[in-house]
């Protein structure tokens, strides 16, 4: 059977145009040094070209047989984060900005995956180029830069739907489908001019521009990784809650803008995910107020900040402005339990997704009523569509090896013989693709405390929950590699 | 259609006879009473008489039509739990042993579901009458109290298989089904050979008998109350490794002595769930010794109490020679990770069950494969057998109902103010029927500090985790009362 034998030369082309659109966009913190006159920034530039020869010599030649499947999309993808990440590491290490390539590995990893969880001990120390590459990589991880490459650069024709269904968030992709390219393009569209929006108004409302830029970047790709130490804290009210907005905005299924865009509301608004979406961020902001005012002690708490730390919980950002953990235990639990329900679907959010919880409760609540009346047939529907077997199947294999990861996970952490709340949460936001956590890894400190091997494991999971767990998955299972699996 | 009218004459019914059962079993600790000479255990007498008459009067016609279906099965397991707990508690609340009734029902509840989670600070000072009536709920409530009453009473002739199969533990029930009420007289006759066996093992090793028979109710229950403020940290080594041995044994589905008892080992030994619960046992006990060894500072840990402690997580128990809370993280991880895992199928222990674990690991990986090789077709297989796609579509509504309620919990419990270490080990000890947990709620603690609504809250989570969630949702759910569903 042909496809037993993997199409390694296509595999091979599409990691050099990726690591060729890396190597560009590397440009950018070299001109970043250039303007803050920065010695250190310089190095972006030999870099640049290094990885531009490389990409280029590996993409040469397109490969004759351009054919390739699930399998094939699930490994480049994998494979492709992976490169792109130790790519972006070198700068790092070279620059002796985070000496320790673990240390700066996870530092990119937690870029590119939109994590925004740090072990940088004094972030202000950093030079400005390299805090905008850590920032920018934030903006191109959270849209997908396979996505982006494909825009670009139209490699693998209509089987290019394994990339992007292997790359993009949530459980399915279905409407993406039929015009894919095109829809690609769309969202980058999309995804840039809002970015511009949130740039220009936080620009109105007097941030400096870099510190807007880093923060347009963690918010469009809810990364989450402040250039200040106190994160958000220190910026005004109007830059606080603009920022609030726009996580919401990019937590959201981008389905909704396209609807949007082309006058079709009640379409919109009848996406089922984003109404869920809404109803838990209203909910878990009324808890965590009623919780600050009976438990926290304070007779008015400050709103603003609540919609700013739900906000950038939920659509695991990652941003504060206040430090949670020192928020009364209902608050707390309601941050952690937001950390796994996560964004929608189809934005650039981590988490399990509420497209994902919603169906498993409707799933749940057919099998009840088939127990109570087991004559009575009844489907899965999600916005009016049933939702195929294929897909419930996927998403409940997806809970089960989501929870054995977050418990191996947790095993491993515990050998640094941290705390409990610490390692869960460590784990929660770096495989839900948060941030910050709790206790020792709360939002006033960080992740450097972790072993080496802790934080390997902790790369993986970033890796993981960013690519949705099977691309990673499958890179990693034997029965890939072996020649007549 | 008819199943659209709920059976309530049979349900009524059973229920009566369920309350018959209790009543005479209020005779024993009536008699340690009188034993033991205190006037405070002589309530029993009463109060078993007046039981006696209510559920005589319940029961006193058999319904002409005993016809009944699974939501009736749901409905009589959750109803009979609820109302054995209610009545299982009055001796308590009457004799001011426990003057809360939501204390003396939590107390009662961890009884019967096998839980042994106290409420109790000063457990030594409670009458010995009232502690066996405390240890014995779990030797009743272990192997399910309707099942018991299946076999004294043969009521529903082949709608019976309702009763058991919402009662009993695990995913499946197949291998029972044919030979239902002979197999129920033979799990009970077996339940009962081990426990004796026990008893006099512990009695040749010079237990008190007093203790001797608490132990084996917690132990044949995997309950896990204990009658010292220590547990059993007093009592010799021999005592402690019988119990550790035994407690093992209860967690064992009990097909696996069926085969023993007919000399099938080979069949015995094929049990798949069998293997899996030996193999995390003892890679459990492995960790932990590694992990006293070097982070806890000591050089030979005490294997005798690793062996002990990891018994009785697993299983469900809850028994401790050692305050567990007190060793480094990985090993508080790793029992934790097991409260998880839990017990066999078709043992008296608790937890989501080693066989739908595997269930979930084989259905990850057929699905794994199917996405490497996606033209291959698996399925999954248990013990040689195809697991049919109904179980399938069970285990995998449960593992989310499950976290919902697990969430839930937690969420309820934060508004108490504690640590999130205490919160989410006091779910995971109570949902999962073990008993005590971390932190606040570690061995050397108890659950007394809760509130009554987080107690409440504990109360539902022991049962539903002692049913496995559905009769207790289908007792909840308004469709099941709707007339015309």
């Amino acid at each position: 059977m042909r496809d037993k034998i993997m199409n390694y030369a296509v595999i091979w082309f599409i990691i050099g145009c990726v690591i060729r659109v890396e190597a560009m966009f590397m440009l950018l913190p070299g001109v970043v040094g250039l303007i803050y006159k920065e010695r250190s920034g310089l190095l972006f530039f030999p870099l640049s070209v290094l990885f531009y020869t490389i990409g280029y010599v590996m993409s040469r030649r397109k490969p004759a047989n351009t054919r390739f499947y699930a399998r094939e999309g699930y490994v480049v993808v994998g494979l492709s984060w992976v490169v792109l990440s130790c790519i972006g590491a070198v700068p790092f290490v070279l620059s002796r900005t985070i000496p320790s390539p673990v240390d700066a590995m996870f530092e990119i990893v937690s870029g590119f995956t939109t994590t925004g969880a740090s072990i940088l001990k004094d972030v202000e120390a950093m030079p400005k180029a390299y805090l905008f590459w850590r920032s920018f990589s934030h903006w191109l991880g959270g849209m997908g830069i396979l996505v982006f490459v494909l825009v670009i650069l139209p490699i693998a024709g209509g089987h290019s739907i394994h990339l992007i269904r292997a790359e993009s968030t949530g459980p399915q992709v279905g409407k993406l489908v039929p015009r894919m390219q095109r829809t690609a393009k769309y969202l980058y569209t999309m995804y840039f001019v809002l970015s511009v929006v949130q740039l220009v108004l936080l620009l109105a409302f007097k941030m400096p521009i870099f510190d807007a830029l880093c923060d347009v970047f963690g918010t469009a790709g809810t990364g989450g990784f402040g250039i200040k130490a106190d994160s958000m804290a220190g910026y005004s009210n109007a830059i606080q809650n603009i920022t609030t907005i726009f996580m919401l905005i990019f937590g959201i299924n981008f389905n909704f803008f396209f609807y949007i865009c082309t006058f079709r509301l009640k379409s919109a608004f009848g996406i089922e995910e984003v109404r869920w979406y809404f109803a838990i961020y209203f909910l878990a902001c009324i808890a965590i107020f009623f919780n600050l005012k009976y438990t926290g002690g304070e007779q008015y708490p400050d709103i603003h900040h609540i919609a700013f730390q739900v906000s950038s919980v939920m659509t695991s950002t990652g941003y504060s402005t206040v430090d949670f953990d020192q928020w009364p235990e209902l608050a707390k639990t309601v941050l952690v339990g937001i950390m796994f329900t996560g964004a929608c679907a189809g934005s650039t959010g981590g988490g399990i997704k509420v497209a994902r919880f919603v169906i498993y409760f409707k799933q749940a609540s057919v099998k009840m009523l088939s127990m109570i009346h087991p004559r009575s047939v009844k489907v899965v529907k999600m916005d009016g569509q049933r939702v195929d077997d294929e897909v419930l199947n996927t998403v409940n294999n997806f809970l089960f090896i989501y929870a054995i990861i977050f418990a191996g996970s947790m095993l491993i952490l515990a050998c640094d013989n941290m705390d409990f709340t610490t390692n869960f949460t460590a784990v929660a936001a770096t495989l839900n693709n948060i941030g910050p956590g709790l206790a020792g890894v709360g939002p006033a400190r960080n992740f450097a405390d972790y072993s080496d091997l802790s934080k390997i494991v902790m790369i993986f999971d970033m890796l993981a929950g960013r690519l949705e767990i099977f691309p990673m998955l499958v890179l990693a299972a034997p029965a890939t590699w072996r020649k007549n699996g």
